[in-house]
């Protein structure tokens, strides 16, 4: 590739890449959207539809094509390379329940991870054709407008997002409470989608447990390119082999309370 | 009024009015969203913003040009002739916190009650610019498609909604749990667009509580028009000085279970 100014060895062609990827996965799934469409359940009781997988299955078509050195991680089709230097991750539709219940809040993930890091992210709501994009050194962007998170110096006043309280089991049903009673408002429901709106400055934190690689990897990118902080439950950068429980803040001010009140060490196996 | 075949006297002048009600509060609403504003709390402690004011004033003055001998109840700005043969409700922000987090999942509310039973019923979604319909003997429409419910005879297989699990409060807390740990899915979340997605067939059950007239007056022509059941915990018709409880299915199959659930006798204070 050719050396650029960019931290990123040819970073605008990898960003064009990562929106074709997305492009094509979006006139994917647009036609199957409330339309009666068989689910079927995988091992881990998670639901999966044909829009999943076709929409994954061309992102990787693309990705052979084009940059048949690169691995792939994808939610239904597994890894491909994934110790290669550069891996991309997929989730063709992050929120399948929120996509078979008609609502438009569900996203397709892309993320780019170099040495296991994420360093280029993208949302794509393939309904509402907003589509968040953030990259390592570079701004976020939602449909190509620059973007930040806002400032929120005290949990009191902030909104908290999860996708829904039944994923905090146990101690960390009890961590993510001590978070949210200090909270101003608590709302559920928006999987990906919220970390957009914590990018965009409408949403000051996001607490969440029983992450996989593909759920988070392109949410880093976006949410640190706008401003914010993003980790585990401990304060450490998410890459391949986190334990699953993310925190991302609008402000990082409000960190380390956040931090505290989830107790991650106590919320450790 | 001209009489005619409906049952409603003059119903496509009422719908037409609707619309138009509709249409302002739309062109109000959409340059505030996802921009910095105020926000104000109420004595309920809910917020109210000066979209939400602007939003019912335009369409209580257009009532007040266009129907003067008309009720007016709105959330924002109080009764007016309540006790009028007709009388209009009107929600112009229904799911303000979700308005203030940039989520495109809450609408205007618009009933029309005829002696306190809602016979009409409008929601818009100002920024994917959906619009539900529904009217009493008539058809329920999504952008001016029919639209109905599905089939959902086994609880184990529905999907359920509620605005947030906040919302219930000791005994009606024990009374949707009951419920929900029955369900397929419980999903929290998306206040009155719940109902306008079981009225499209895609989600099964939405249980509530803590409503208010202007939460689900307008819900009420739209989910039966569209072939669903709506009522309190009892069972009871919803209208005018209805407890609050709001319980509403795609398939009416399922209502006497899902009552049991609710168990609600013991619900009642």
């Amino acid at each position: 590739m050719t050396p650029s100014s960019s931290p990123i060895p040819d970073l605008a062609a990898l960003l064009s890449l990562a929106h074709d990827l997305a492009d094509a996965a979006r006139e994917v799934i647009r036609p199957y959207f409330r339309q009666p469409i068989d689910v079927d359940l995988k091992v881990d009781h998670t639901p999966v539809t044909i829009a999943d997988r076709e929409a994954e299955r061309v992102m990787r078509s693309m990705l052979a094509d084009r940059v048949p050195e690169h691995g792939v991680v994808g939610e239904e089709f597994g890894a491909d390379r994934a110790e290669a230097e550069w891996v991309w991750v997929l989730d063709p539709i992050d929120g399948t329940q929120a996509f078979l219940s008609g609502q438009p809040t569900f996203g397709t993930l892309i993320a780019l991870l170099h040495n296991g890091t994420p360093i280029l992210g993208l949302i794509d709501q393939a309904i509402t054709r907003e589509r968040w994009v953030g990259a390592q050194g570079e701004g976020a962007t939602l449909n190509g407008a620059a973007i930040q998170t806002r400032l929120c110096t005290d949990l009191s006043t902030a909104t908290v997002f999860a996708t829904s309280p039944a994923m905090f089991q146990e101690a960390d049903a009890a961590c993510f409470e001590r978070l949210s009673e200090r909270a101003n408002l608590v709302r559920y429901g928006l999987d990906c989608y919220a970390y957009g709106l914590l990018a965009l400055g409408f949403v000051d934190v996001v607490a969440e447990c029983q992450m996989e690689l593909h759920d988070y990897a392109a949410l880093v990118p976006i949410v640190e390119a706008a401003g914010g902080v993003i980790s585990d439950w401990r304060g450490e950068p998410l890459k391949m082999g986190s334990d699953g429980r993310v925190l991302a803040l609008g402000d990082t001010a409000l960190q380390m309370e956040a931090l505290r009140l989830l107790d991650g060490e106590q919320a450790v196996e």
